[in-house]
């Protein structure tokens, strides 16, 4: 089983990303294809007037402030047309894909936090209302059902809580627990940069090898904006035994394919130490 | 089986929709929920700066125009916004609600029609690049597997034509091929009025009772706008063995208990033919 998951920052290539998947899908491959919409979202919000705010966490990670009215807009965008349109373009090249957010048959579900503490300006404020969480269980049965009867699940946030209310979630690390979950052999994390950069834009300081140890580190001294997040996304894929995250890039051609032959920033597992 | 379809126009209790659901659900009623959202759609549409366009076929059928653009307004409302906020609410009454579109494992295929012809005061002119179609395979399997694993499907257009395209198909007769499929038992078709009314809009007016064989003769001579479609649907529906089809009211509470009660319009098969 391989997880793919593509971002939806500017400059993604969604019909190569399609191209891939339906060679690897005739070639027999198990696969959950898990895809984001944030650039689209943020186009659409202001369109709506509603537009995007995003906060930072006193742990430095950045995400989108999702109250009710951002939370439907989200909804509308990753569910509607993003995954719609893939679906389409799947189903165009012979896959069979069913397009499903982690709502539907709770595929993804977890604790929503409802209140977050956010950084503006150097101080800590509270934020109530706040549509957002984790995911911590993964509907394994219920995606092994639709794999079983010959279907390509196409995977977008939100999420649902214990509750059952709709909750935004990080894609990343939906992505990881669905990896965890399936006990994935690889776990792809593509998006608009070539993967973690040393000197953030310069692409040519591609990190191209880590091991899962060395994540921590890595985040700290390099990682720009999300990349802290996929980082903490192939941290916990690998801790829960996923033996190959890549950090790829899915702009130009045969981006799935390229992440697959080692482009980009390659995670695996610690190297066990020597035994006398 | 009962196939429950409610439109979008204004004024639909989706809360008392999903509550009567629910409810039924807990009976162990097998059941498939499909939703429509023209109102949300209109809205969203004017709001990004497309607004809706509606043409009248030389049939008298009115649809929507439905260009590439307005097709991803369409998906973006129909399969986001309300396919997810229904999800959700379903899931947070117990129910294992699953929401999908008729693209999604090719749910609701059938021809596209690309080129229409429409009648704009008193001429025909011929409109090309049309996203629309209409449902002649419904994929039984693949409904019937999510039914077998304890899911209520939550169905929305778009479909897909036989060449994978999305494409706007009338919901109303999507659920009477649906039906039709199912061999379902009974056909509800909820919308913002009471049913068939004799004089528009005086709801006193209501026809509370039809046979299938009555309905070109009624559709002529009484419905208005939307509900010649849903005739259309409930005709189909009919000539496919669907035992009963009520055009019933969902604005106010328990709207489909009060449908199954047999209020609206209730169309049931001809009577057979006295035997000697």
């Amino acid at each position: 089983m391989i997880i793919i998951k593509v971002g939806g920052g500017e400059g993604i290539n969604y019909d190569a990303v399609c191209d891939d998947i339906a060679q690897l899908w005739r070639e027999g491959q198990q696969l959950i294809f898990i895809h984001g919409g944030s650039h689209r979202t943020n186009v659409v919000a202001e369109a709506l007037g509603h537009p995007p705010q995003f906060v930072t966490s006193p742990s430095g990670y950045t995400s989108r402030l999702t109250d009710r009215a951002a939370l439907e807009i989200f909804q509308m965008v990753y569910c509607g047309q993003i995954n719609k349109t893939l679906v389409e373009r799947l189903q165009r090249r012979g896959v069979n894909a069913v397009g499903l957010s982690g709502i539907d048959g709770r595929i993804w579900q977890g604790p929503r936090k409802n209140v977050i503490k956010v950084v503006e300006n150097g101080r800590t404020r509270i934020l109530r209302n706040n549509y957002t969480g984790t995911v911590t269980q993964v509907n394994y049965a219920f995606l092994q059902n639709l794999l079983d009867a010959g279907c390509l699940p196409v995977l977008t946030p939100p999420a649902i809580s214990f509750e059952g209310e709709a909750m935004n979630v990080d894609g990343d690390r939906a992505a990881a627990a669905t990896a965890a979950a399936f006990r994935a052999e690889e776990l792809l994390i593509l998006s608009n940069v070539p993967g973690v950069l040393r000197q953030f834009p310069d692409e040519a300081s591609l990190i191209p090898q880590l091991h899962a140890d060395q994540i921590d580190q890595v985040a700290e001294a390099y990682a720009q904006g999300r990349m802290r997040i996929k980082l903490l996304g192939a941290q916990e894929a690998s801790a829960q035994g996923v033996r190959r995250v890549v950090l790829g890039d899915a702009r130009g051609q045969q981006p799935i394919l390229r992440a697959l032959d080692g482009q980009g920033t390659i995670i695996t597992q610690p190297q066990p130490e020597m035994t006398a």
